[in-house]
């Protein structure tokens, strides 16, 4: 039996709906109907110089019924030498068969004057109709691409002649794929003929049973059907099976002159066989109950010590030098620095509430220190490179507990300190050896997503509440009038006392004592101890209000170009270049506004000294000394508390960013995150610098700017998530950049910080609106028929999504005021609380409502997995799209969305 | 025959995947399925208490087959007596029928045991597995309001019990349709009655069978052949005749899990009716063209002497009296106050213009007055009173070189420009006389597009012009430094000549002896002749940021709102109230921002005192004395270019707001129109207030803000523009309230200036979107494979239409440059040259491209339309989209677009 070639199949049809006169050289085609199929059908629109946007083939019953008569009657030759293509029909009369033979063979001629959109692409200098058109001729190179080598053409040609007064029809397979010249735009091999010319007036129907023709040809089962075929009859049963697989619409509740674009998600070839075959089908389904489950390799306990770290280190091992070849792309330029840029703000922010909390025993440099150091480490050696460490809230306020509480004790924190964190990091080696990141399959999408959200939240909050801090910083005289222009003001007080003080000290600079004292500017009028009096000296204008603009300017713009992407304006590269390039752009925008209006707005300070904030502090703690003995061993209580936080954030964070949905292809390693965590611990202890640990809203930010796409294939094919860049060089670049940026001062402080909140605010947004928990609480503000098609809603009654949308609301709000309080240290308890919590729903919902509004917890995985399997084949069908929902490649709401 | 009764006809489909046990009351069905079909398919999703989104019924051509096969095989009983249904089937042993019998008899009482949605419509406090479902008892009342009186049910049961063998099937019809009791949701009388019983294992090809027959059964063809059917043949005839119709989507290319949304626009029935009998097609199409030609009623000419004037003044007085109640609608209420809001800053805007250009001969409260007076008289006696009429750019111009030309020959303006007013009356009379606005039909799209772009893009022109003219009233220091606040200020500076000079004439307010001149105010300073000193006195802080984010803010709100119509959130009352009221939510809501924050913005002003603005003029102008005698007639000559000036903007307007996409119930009155614009000349022209002509702009977002739509009445139903609200009363209470603006100045003084540019801004660019012109702006910018399915994309080559869009662009571009030179005086001849540039473009392009770009010009009605109707069908199809593209209720490209 014949193998099947060619990847994908091309069939393209030429249907003339006009009279196809013979003799005489002057053919004069008034109009022309031509299509192409490559996987949706595409037709030149009228003036012959448009292809239209790909469709769905929408054919009528009829047709195809035409189309299976033509087969039962038409000349069927399979297996043609290639050339020798004759019309072998022993009932036409001579004469009719010479004037046959003859438009056959004249045709391609003809079609290379009247085709534009083939003829260029053979001979790009052809004019035809005295117009050139050299857009087709474009448009064929970049075709050419797009189709797979070893294709083969199915050509289709249609057409009314005068001499014949019965329709000739002819179905031909060639043995040997060959070239047949300037048939198609693209010089692929042709296997398939099919050859329809009839007497006139039914055009239309000719044009129709073309268009069947070419759809079935076009469909995968047809083609192996008609590739093995040796006979009529196999020919009649391929089409008998694709009728019996058809899709119909009833009239008047259908235009069919409407273009159906192809959708998102195609169910897959296998699946429609299986439809096809039902015991096949059951066989299936008996083969993938033996599917590996639910649990990942990454998570599967060996029982030996540190035996998950050691498999881990196995299965990085092999893709370390890739990890640095494979960010060898322009995205990844982009992709650092917008990291970058949110690393150094949050370095700053974090820096600045670190010193404030400890009396600067960690300031802004210790922060930008740490970051550096600690990214660098982790990027270079860890088992998710894509995680971005940062500090966190919940860290910052154990800090904030630990220094007053050491002061008021007396005790030296950062010796202290060093304790807590030492026995943090053997807790943590502990829980390495012990495999315990095997309890992270408990972390379902309910507890990801309230972790996930709670961090989204935060940083939308703090961005707001830095701009509302910056707005009091620079506060609006609201009552200003501007008749009364005249009375405000605001003059430097000389004060005796303070200049007299200044004197006796013999301090006062030399230029004071001839200088007026109504010049000296407010910095310098407080330095001699004068004083400021008058109703604007505590106003400074315009600088909230431009720096408002500036936030929602840069949030707002970050989101426009993000979405420019999918757009309909200008080509492709383009728009996926500024949606790549939107942060940076958005930056580099309100940059340049903020510099060309010249306002005073606060800019990005970093420190450029290389010296302890606290100059009390050394670079490295002393273990003893300072303290009692027992501390050494009482550390151990707090530390408790620190690890369990460090392990929550940690490992919820590794969760989310190792999803399925994001087709990561060098696996995950979350013992070999915790280990270096843990290592690292040591050291931030040792030096005195912040802890850290993965920060989830930037590590998704880096994880998103780094996605890959597919190149449309085929006209009509959705360009697919392939992936991400996963390597180790973005990450470790921008922390090298971090260390650097001491240096890098005199350009990082054209940066206004509003820009940078603006920055922020786009993260959090960014964050939340990948949840399903958003879409969730969205459909709480719905009415029922509004509701996009979401395939939980298929299942589950609405009131229960909307209970359990509420549960996780309340718990989100009980984690939120954990946080706001003094109980923010037993947050990371709260954490786990989430996990508990989920477990006591299964008490409310039943497990099918679960299964599909959540993940099942691992324990119960087989039954469940078998009860799916044996419920309905619906589900089986959609979990592509269920998964695809969260990764947001192909959202199931997305067919037909208006 | 019986006759065909019911106006639409419901089906709906119960069926029971599961197994129906016989004996014993504790029936307990795991599952089922319930579907109805009003016009589309409902499916009950999982849980049973949430009906699905209404869909195109997807069914698989093999259930179609089989649903044939059943009817052929089966029981069919027609012309049934009323609850004299039996079995009637011989074949089946006694103890099966029996047990059939009890089946079937029993069944209603299992559905009102088991389906929640339909019990609670009989019982609404009925409560199924100890939960009542409230929303679907509200859900089943609201529902019963969108089926028209007169529709029948039918009903289909499908089920599976254990005593059969093979499968039992009747289709039966009822002589009389009577109610079947708690069958359905709502009480409607039942027609038809389908079961299928059957063994069990073949549920869900079952279940297909009963979605079959729901499709066809919904069908309005079958039905007719349903009622008048006589036996088995006629029905398998009917069915055969459905399937010939069928719409087919090939395997593989589509995923038939997708619900597919019903599309806008649906075929009429009628046509469908065509297509399916060539013969008839053809007979429908010889008598279409017998249809009432392009030329609408309104616009044909009588070839008497005011014929047309009578014409109208008939067409209009029958409706006059309906003119008043129609107004009785909460939305003529948000309409009056948008377009309030509009009028009176128009007015205030056009006031301030023409009293800088005249030396307040014309001032701002002429403005008012004569908006009041003439719009109100418009609206009472108009033929169209949906017009509003306005100062327009064009007249400012033309009165600005009057007033200058007057000024330099020592002329009196106002008596001048008496003659001149009269003049124009005059040949205003003679054009309504003549009948000349028949020359409407001539200003193709083109002419009204352009000139519509033109309007709009002064709109957004000057409101951008504006809010920068606010700027440089209250500039912002861009150098201010925080630092040396103490260095910033303001002082009065007590200048001695000026002082001594108010001391020499004794002005000297008592007050001012005693003062510090430091504490006087800017006002005070200046006025008595101080002069103000200090680097911060030509500065205002924040106000101009503080203008434009009212500004923004007031646009975008306004926007959002206006979408909010079409967004999912909340219930449709409250989204289209938000609709309705967007405009005027928008301008509270940033009024409320402002009057919060209490910054000092510019207000609105609005004149509080009833008298002349410049006090040499009086309420009356003579017309003689002040000019030489002769210039009484030398005034025809500007007054021709006027009036060719008001005949333009007059006419244009009127063929904008009176096109036919609008669906206008009272006719339009084009030459009442000009006889009112006339007569009105002479009122303005004698009290010497402005003249006054239709404003395209606002009478565009009049007409929007009176749109009514249909309440949707089928499931699945799109809303459809129904019309505007036409009646006189807005208007007139629109020009009311700007007349007794006056006495309203203590409320309008609370709305900031840039709350209403926002608005100006906001009317701009929504008379701009709705332009064919935008859309094809639009289509220079996308690669040709992201450009939506536009009807004339798919007959016009895409070169032609960018050719027709650059000629358009050019000929905007060279209107708007002559606009802003001195040469302003020939725009109107301009614009009847645009009629031209439309006739010269006969030579570039063919009349095909012109027929889908733009109308044809009316001599060549005939013969073009007769062209059309032998091209092709497809065109015939396509129309209303066409139409309705214009009108934006059923746009081309919103079948599918994502």
């Amino acid at each position: 039996r014949r193998q099947f070639r060619g990847e994908r199949h091309i069939s393209l049809v030429w249907a003339y709906p006009s009279v196809l006169p013979l003799g005489g050289s002057d053919v004069n085609f008034l109009a022309f109907s031509f299509c192409r199929w490559i996987k949706f059908e595409e037709k030149v629109e009228d003036g012959g110089e448009r292809w239209s946007k790909p469709h769905i083939t929408v054919l009528s019953l009829h047709s195809l019924f035409e189309l299976r008569m033509c087969i039962k009657k038409g000349t069927v030759l399979l297996d043609l030498e290639a050339m020798a293509v004759q019309t072998g029909e022993r009932s036409l009369r001579p004469e009719v068969r010479k004037k046959l033979m003859s438009v056959l063979l004249r045709s391609p001629r003809h079609h290379t004057t009247q085709s534009h959109l083939r003829v260029v692409a053979e001979f790009s200098t052809a004019c035809c109709r005295g117009e050139c058109w050299l857009g087709a001729s474009l448009q064929s190179n970049q075709f050419k691409k797009k189709i797979p080598a070893g294709a083969e053409v199915s050509n289709i040609l249609v057409g009314e002649v005068d001499f014949l007064d019965k329709p000739f029809i002819a179905f031909i397979r060639l043995q040997k794929a060959v070239g047949l010249g300037a048939l198609t735009e693209v010089a692929f091999p042709s296997r398939f003929v099919f050859i329809l010319l009839g007497p006139r007036a039914k055009s239309k129907a000719y044009h129709e049973i073309g268009r069947a023709v070419a759809t079935v040809l076009s469909d995968e089962f047809f083609q192996r059907v008609a590739h093995q075929a040796e006979d009529r009859e196999d020919l009649i049963a391929g089409i008998d099976e694709f009728l019996d697989e058809l899709t119909v619409l009833p009239p008047g509740k259908w235009d069919p002159t409407i273009r159906i674009p192809p959708p998102k998600c195609l169910p897959s070839p296998h699946k429609r066989y299986q439809r096809a075959r039902t015991q096949q089908f059951l066989e299936a389904l008996l083969k993938s109950k033996a599917r590996p489950k639910h649990v990942s390799e990454e998570l599967q306990r060996t029982g030996r010590l540190f035996g998950g770290l050691i498999k881990d280190v196995q299965r990085k091992a092999p893709w370390y030098w890739s990890d640095f070849y494979d960010a060898l792309n322009i995205q990844c330029f982009s992709a650092i620095l917008y990291i970058y840029l949110a690393t150094v703000t949050n370095a700053i922010t974090f820096g600045g509430m670190l010193g404030d909390a400890t009396d600067n025993m960690q300031g802004v440099l210790e922060s930008f220190l740490g970051t550096a150091i600690a990214g660098a480490v982790f990027c270079l050696f860890a088992g998710q490179p894509l995680t971005i460490l940062s500090s966190t809230g919940p860290v910052l306020v154990f800090e904030r507990l630990l220094f007053s509480f050491s002061k008021d004790y007396s005790l030296d924190y950062l010796e202290f300190r060093l304790w807590i964190g030492l026995w943090v990091a053997f807790f943590g080696l502990i829980l390495v050896a012990t495999e315990a990141s095997y309890l992270v399959q408990y972390f379902t999408r309910f507890t990801e997503e309230g972790f996930c959200a709670l961090i989204s939240f935060i940083f939308i909050y703090d961005a707001i509440k830095k701009m509302l801090i910056l707005a009091d910083s620079f506060p609006v005289n609201w009552n200003y009038k501007i008749n009364d222009v005249t009375l405000y003001g605001c003059i430097c007080n000389a004060s005796d006392t303070g200049r007299s003080r200044l004197l006796m000290v013999g301090r006062v600079p030399n230029w004071l004592e001839s200088a007026n004292w109504s010049l000296l500017t407010k910095t310098e009028c407080l330095q001699v101890g004068g004083h400021l009096v008058g109703n604007s000296c505590n106003y400074v204008p315009d600088i909230t209000f431009m720096a408002f603009i500036l936030f929602l300017g840069t949030f707002l713009c970050s989101m426009m170009l993000k979405r420019f992407k999918t757009s309909h304006y200008f080509p492709t590269p383009l728009r996926k270049l500024a949606s790549d390039f939107s942060i940076i752009l958005a930056i580099l925008i309100f940059c340049g506004i903020d510099s060309l209006l010249g306002l005073e707005t606060p800019k990005l300070v970093v420190p450029s000294e290389f010296k302890p904030t606290n100059p009390q502090r050394g670079w490295v703690v002393f273990p003893f000394g300072a303290n009692p003995w027992w501390i050494c061993l009482a550390s151990a209580v707090p530390a408790i508390l620190v690890i369990i936080l460090i392990f929550m954030d940690q490992q919820i964070t590794a969760v989310i960013l190792n999803r399925k949905e994001y087709r990561l292809q060098k696996g995950a390693g979350f013992h070999l995150d915790l280990f270096c965590v843990s290592l690292l611990m040591v050291f931030t202890s040792v030096t005195g610098l912040p802890w850290y640990v993965s920060a989830t809203v930037i590590s998704l930010a880096h994880m998103d700017s780094l996605k890959k796409e597919s190149m449309t294939s085929a006209p009509g094919e959705q360009p697919k998530f392939l992936g991400i860049r996963e390597q180790r060089l973005t990450g470790l670049v921008v922390f090298i950049l971090t260390g650097v940026s001491v240096f890098l001062a005199p350009v990082l402080k054209y940066i206004p910080m509003p820009v940078l909140y603006g920055v922020f605010l786009y993260m959090g947004v960014a964050a939340l609106s990948s949840l399903q928990f958003l879409d969730r609480i969205q459909l709480l503000l719905m009415p029922a028929k509004h509701q996009p098609d979401f395939i939980y809603l298929r299942h589950v009654p609405l009131r229960r999504v909307h209970l359990f949308t509420l549960i996780q609301m309340l718990c989100l709000a009980a984690l939120w005021v954990l946080k706001s309080t003094v109980a923010a240290i037993i947050f990371p308890v709260m954490l786990l609380a989430l996990v508990g919590i989920r477990k006591a729903m299964e008490c409310i919902f039943s497990r099918q409502d679960l299964s599909w509004l959540d993940d099942i917890m691992p324990e119960k995985d087989r039954k469940e997995e078998e009860e799916k399997l044996q419920g309905s084949q619906e589900k089986e069908e959609s979990d592509g799209e269920e998964v695809s929902k969260r990764g947001k490649s192909c959202a199931p709401e997305l067919p037909l969305k208006r």
